[in-house]
């Protein structure tokens, strides 16, 4: 049997989800939340089924989701993009990011990704035949340093992929990050692949620093987006990319035979969700603030420290007060003998940074799923 | 802008449904059911999201609907399938078969496909950088010649991909195309694809030969069904893919990296429907032979001949004696001049035989729409 992906395993998510169910552990592993989809939602999804919208979307997704789509962005970062030529609808983020990829990047180039990062990335590297680059984040405050990016670029270099607010660590990039990384991409061709899934869950009246804001920089990215993480429905598995019109006619072609169309009754419902409730990404951040305000202060009764959380819907904590084992060990420990899923972080690196002893507490949960966490938490 | 897929335009189902909404034509060309979902599959739809169950299925599919895809092909074609190692519900049967060959063939290997064939599979090869390897079916009744197949096996064969029913023509493969598959693939290493989503609408009491109830063959395939075809719903995209376990462990890796998992709340809906209603597919072929039926008899009163139909929801028709355009030209012709929407076969080849003059139809339509076509293709 072949083995094209001789480093893949079970993502760490599955793994520990599995354990947390054996082990009937409170999960703040994978990340989703356990509060219901907006009712909205779910009575347009039924109206849409009732209406006969059960066959083939088109290939791009919906005309009116699309356009709703272009309306948010124009309305949130102030970018006019073409919902025929730049918006395709896609199975889930993760759909678009691995179409982005396999058709982009072609086999022997090279694309630099920013470590920690989410997991999905580099298997679709792989799978192009290219050569991941890993550049590390800053340990301790998540940011980049842009001078060691520039160091990784080679003339084989075709695409830089960011993910901002970053997953696992909530940090979220400035407008000097975005000014560093324009000056970084001039008089290149590498394409930008911006993983923006959290776009909506900022707080402390941050800006969304989104690609799209820029557009000496949009007109070289795939931009990336999730309805999971936005109207709390990971299992819906609808997504989306922006890019122009060149790029996405390429992300097109790739779609067109991975999946050809996402689910059609959720696409309806997506589309009159955005336009009869625009506030609900407008107030998502303050929905989750609240949560993340409340978590880290009951975490502050416990031995584990947190780390800030500029945006998303996870916690970093540092538990080198409660134990020194590495954090697969530790997170394994803390479902098993302590009652609570975490994630650890070095399945997001290539080379996990020595000694480096955080894990990830997902926050997007009921505040009785917090409280029983906590109660665990606060006996270690 | 990279170029991965030169080969690669708009696939021609929507090409020929933008043509048909254009000019108000009936539209037979794409392959979709004009009649509802079966209700229960609404309701239990509708339950799932009651329920809450709208974040990550398991990655592989929920086991409910894995257990019930193994009990219904224990049922269907004698085969005991392990439901946690063999089975994975995937976005559509698309992404099962794009999985397939990204996982299963690398780079310089080839790959044999019967033509005329479903349009996503070259593209998958190509970007997996293998070569497709095309031999040609009978130009009449779409048999396959197995020593032509046999001449076209190299050293670097690593898989060889068949349809049945099959997609456009409808033919089936017999017992004896089984046997002489055996035959062929006995010794070798090469991986059978077998695409089989037309598997429940099969007329005249034939069989459908799954590759699923010959050992020698299951251990060595990736066999792919399709949620959509079997329950009139081509736009919820759940398919699955049963493969013995060293082959499902790495499709399961590329598909865990490229959708990860399926619209949640329709699992559940697909296995209380398997479960409830295990007549539905037995019943499918009776459905849809009286379609079949009554569309061919209409057919008699036009100059377009109708060529066999075995299996599937597809008529062949032989324009000849209308016309002597090239088909793609004919089908355009017919959509914009005569009203009807239908599908040329030539995409389906890498070289169509010269002359061929046939145009599919789709007959998965109500009888308003089937008689709304008859009308106008009668003033032909
Ligand atoms: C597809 S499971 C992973 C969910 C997620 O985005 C995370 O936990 O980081
Ligand atoms: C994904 S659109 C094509 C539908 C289909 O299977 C066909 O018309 O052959």
């Amino acid at each position: 049997v072949p083995n094209k992906l001789p480093k893949v395993g079970t993502t760490i998510f599955t793994v520990m989800s599995q354990l947390a169910l054996e082990h009937q552990a409170v999960n703040l592993g994978q990340g989703f939340p356990d509060f219901p989809v907006p009712q909205r939602l779910v009575d347009e999804l039924a109206r849409a089924m009732a209406e006969g919208k059960n066959q083939y979307a088109p290939m791009t997704g919906i005309p009116a989701l699309r356009q709703a789509i272009a309306a948010k962005t124009a309305r949130c970062y102030g970018r006019a993009v073409d919902a025929d030529a730049e918006v395709t609808v896609t199975s889930g983020a993760s759909e678009a990011i691995f179409n982005a990829i396999l058709a982009l990047v072609s086999p022997g180039e090279e694309v630099i990704v920013l470590d920690p990062c989410y997991d999905c990335y580099e298997p679709a590297i792989d799978l192009a035949g290219a050569i991941p680059v890993h550049v590390p984040l800053d340990p301790v405050d998540f940011s980049v340093d842009w001078q060691r990016v520039r160091d990784a670029i080679t003339p084989r270099t075709r695409m830089l992929m960011v993910n901002t607010p970053h997953n696992p660590s909530g940090a979220m990039f400035t407008a000097d990050d975005m000014a560093a990384l324009a000056d970084l991409l001039r008089g290149t061709d590498i394409i930008l692949l911006s993983d923006e899934v959290y776009e909506h869950i900022i707080f402390d009246g941050r800006r969304h620093e989104s690609v799209l804001r820029y557009p000496e920089l949009a007109e070289r990215s795939v931009v990336v987006s999730s309805f999971g993480k936005t109207y709390h429905c990971t299992g819906w598995k609808i997504g989306y990319a922006i890019a122009p019109p060149k790029l996405s006619a390429e992300f097109r072609k790739v779609h067109q035979y991975n999946t050809f169309c996402s689910f059609a009754p959720a696409q309806w419902a997506f589309a009159a969700m955005i336009v009869q409730e625009p506030a609900h990404y407008d107030e998502l951040g303050a929905f989750y603030q609240a949560k993340r305000d409340r978590f880290r202060e009951q975490l502050l009764g416990t031995r584990l420290k947190p780390l800030p959380v500029p945006g998303g819907y996870f916690q970093l904590v540092d538990y080198s007060a409660v134990s020194d084992l590495p954090d697969a060990e530790f997170c394994r420990w803390l479902t098993i003998e302590k009652g609570v899923a975490a994630i650890p972080l070095s399945p997001f690196y290539e080379t996990p940074p020595a000694g480096q002893r955080l894990a990830r507490l997902c926050f997007a949960k009921v505040e009785s799923t917090l409280d029983a966490a906590i109660e665990r938490l606060a006996r270690i």
